[in-house]
């Protein structure tokens, strides 16, 4: 065999987003790209803002001496001290450049972060609906992923999260905004998952860490104010990545954040610092690190992403299909008109509609669409929502 | 304890090279960065050549739509072809682009490759001296590291390579240009190493994995043609990175090229790719993909390595210190003149002139000596090279 045993069943069984990636290339080479309505990718159309421009031209055009050259692994400290002065003013608390590990990308974060925590067999805590690479990543450092559902409206309950918590528990993985759902823990909710952990630490004489995927935390909506994950327990651990605030996601540029009060603060950065070296990502690419250095308050125009989402929510809604009115991220998660959700993908599908089942995310009777695509897109996909809608019984 | 236990092993026996660097930055800030004559790092000195300048003002002047999206796992078809195209030129086989996957690095390439095609516990043989952190790409990905020593002139023996496989072993390790070494394995050697494999192979019914890291491959001198290791076996799988010949080490920007004639290649790529994702690289950067394919036949001035390396062995050998001739990358390894070369490494030190000891590559009694610096420290070291030689019997 080419490829480890391991290697060739995780490729059979393969991701659900990536499956739908590669049947709608199909349709599209079959139909033509502007015939398949693709709602299936969470890869933003925008392009980066006017000033990401700006900060590539600088060092284009006046080059820097050993501007690309290996630095700290943690990245440079005069990006760091700017996530750092960033995150400080978004939270309120006192940040610091060495509080900072620049990464490649969320993805790369996570990792690091999982392989620094997680002694082998110990358990992380996934709210399903999920980003499906989370178990993976648990998976590659050496973790066991436990899934804990969440209620209707895709909001943690602490009471499931209390009787999922054992004394292997290492982390907690908080998404929020949450791909697929779009929902935005609120405040309370953060508050009394922190509280539930603080209770269960203490009954098991263990140390948790609340590890919050922050990478959709400035795609938001209806001028919400993004509830801090970090506020409520001094264990947490923030990543994110410019993928979707700079519509970077092909650059890999993110970082983690420890909180400035954690416990074992230096020996736990230390250990982030190690890993990202070890893990073979070294650093951040060099040169996005001083790119985005200067655009820690910039972001998308959110009011785009805002259209897109109202148009398709209403017009799905209108149909007869239910869903949480997403506050943040750029996918809708609407109940499938019958149980069985991979049916109505395909039913979907043949109409050239391209969505992800929701067993994609841990949560199967539900469909991920995505609209960070263009309006001829999610324009195009009315009418086979609509004709789908009424074969399962729904208005239309 | 706020890291996993191995993290903090792994942290407390730290790196030699690592431990070094960070020794030296005590000194430099103690005497001041040009009192300090460090020559532990392979970060090199040389600016990209300036064919990259060109290339990254394009995209700077010129943003194309989507240029910092996602893109397929792999990386661009149209990097990809370049690179199979410079291969192909180089080597005379016929790589195509669905042979490569870009990588982030040839660290990220390697993690990579050892994911894909380790099953948990085989075996993946090193050749001492070795760049170290083979030992934890090799412990990331579920495998064990046999170290297999080589002679006096650094080259691997086909008779220690053959008592060291055993049905287990699935991997073989090649660097050449060698760091620390700087040694460039010969037609001869390259091919008696594949004899050696495919008989056991034979033997054992196994399929193991010629991994050629070539990061220094176009660092090479006094004319030598590269000898490519991918021809001697159809199951090996190259992987570089543009760190040295471009001078990008922080940007991360490299690639994996499987053999065009290597069994179950279809699978064995869809692992590479696969893993790429899965490890959390999910792609190489963007825009250095961009840049790069039009940089596939470019190097940094090689004249100005060789002349640095000229001038240290030289001076060195004239101290009657003893080393290979380096034909490639940018280090020399001497012998140490006391057994415990880590005494003399102090030494040194003590004189503000930084190198490596030798078992921080799984050689004791030899020193790294890396040149990729500027003259400045290459030329103040000479002084405490000469006292430190003379203090332990050599003529100075």
């Amino acid at each position: 065999m080419s490829v480890a045993a391991k290697i060739k069943t995780g490729m059979a069984e393969g991701s659900w987003i990536r499956r739908m990636f590669e049947e709608g290339n199909a349709l599209k080479q079959k139909y033509g790209a502007d015939n398949v309505f693709d709602l299936s990718l969470g890869n933003p159309i925008m392009e980066p803002p006017e000033e990401f421009r700006r900060e590539l031209k600088r060092p284009a055009e006046n080059p820097e001496p050993g501007m690309h050259r290996y630095m700290e692994n943690a990245g440079y400290a005069e990006t760091r001290a700017a996530v750092a002065q960033q995150l400080s003013a978004e939270t309120g608390l006192g940040f610091t450049a060495t509080d900072i590990v620049m990464s490649s990308g969320a993805a790369g974060a996570l990792n690091v972060v999982l392989k620094t925590v997680l002694n082998p067999g110990e358990e992380v805590i996934v709210f399903a609906p999920f980003f499906v690479e989370y178990l993976n990543y648990v998976d590659n450092q050496g973790g066991t992923s436990k899934i804990v559902p969440t209620c209707k409206d895709f909001l943690p309950q602490p009471g499931a999260l209390e009787a999922a918590i054992t004394p292997k528990t290492r982390a907690v993985i908080i998404n929020s905004p949450n791909n697929p759902a779009g929902v935005v823990y609120s405040v309370e909710c953060l508050r009394s998952l922190a509280e539930v952990v603080r209770k269960k630490e203490s009954q098991f004489g263990t140390q948790i860490y609340l590890i919050s995927d922050e990478a959709y935390c400035k795609i938001i909506y209806d001028g919400l104010k993004f509830p801090q994950v970090v506020l409520h327990h001094p264990r947490t651990i923030v990543l994110t990545s410019h993928s979707k605030d700079l519509a970077l996601p092909g650059e890999r540029i993110g970082y983690v954040a420890v909180h400035p009060d954690c416990d074992g603060k230096k020996e736990l950065i230390d250990g982030l610092i190690y890993c990202n070296r070890v893990l073979g990502f070294v650093n951040a690419p060099a040169l996005m690190q001083h790119i985005v250095r200067k655009l820690q308050s910039v972001t998308v125009s959110i009011s785009e992403y805002q259209r897109k989402r109202d148009f398709l929510y209403s017009a799905l809604t209108r149909m007869g299909y239910s869903m949480v009115k997403p506050q943040g991220a750029f996918y809708l998660f609407p109940r499938s008109p019958v149980e069985d959700e991979v049916a109505f993908v395909r039913s979907l599908q043949e109409l050239r509609v391209l969505v992800v089942p929701g067993r994609g995310f841990g949560t199967p009777g539900h469909f991920r669409v995505s609209y960070c695509v263009d309006d001829h897109a999610i324009e195009g996909s009315v009418d086979g929502f609509s004709k789908v809608a009424r074969k399962y019984g729904l208005p239309g």
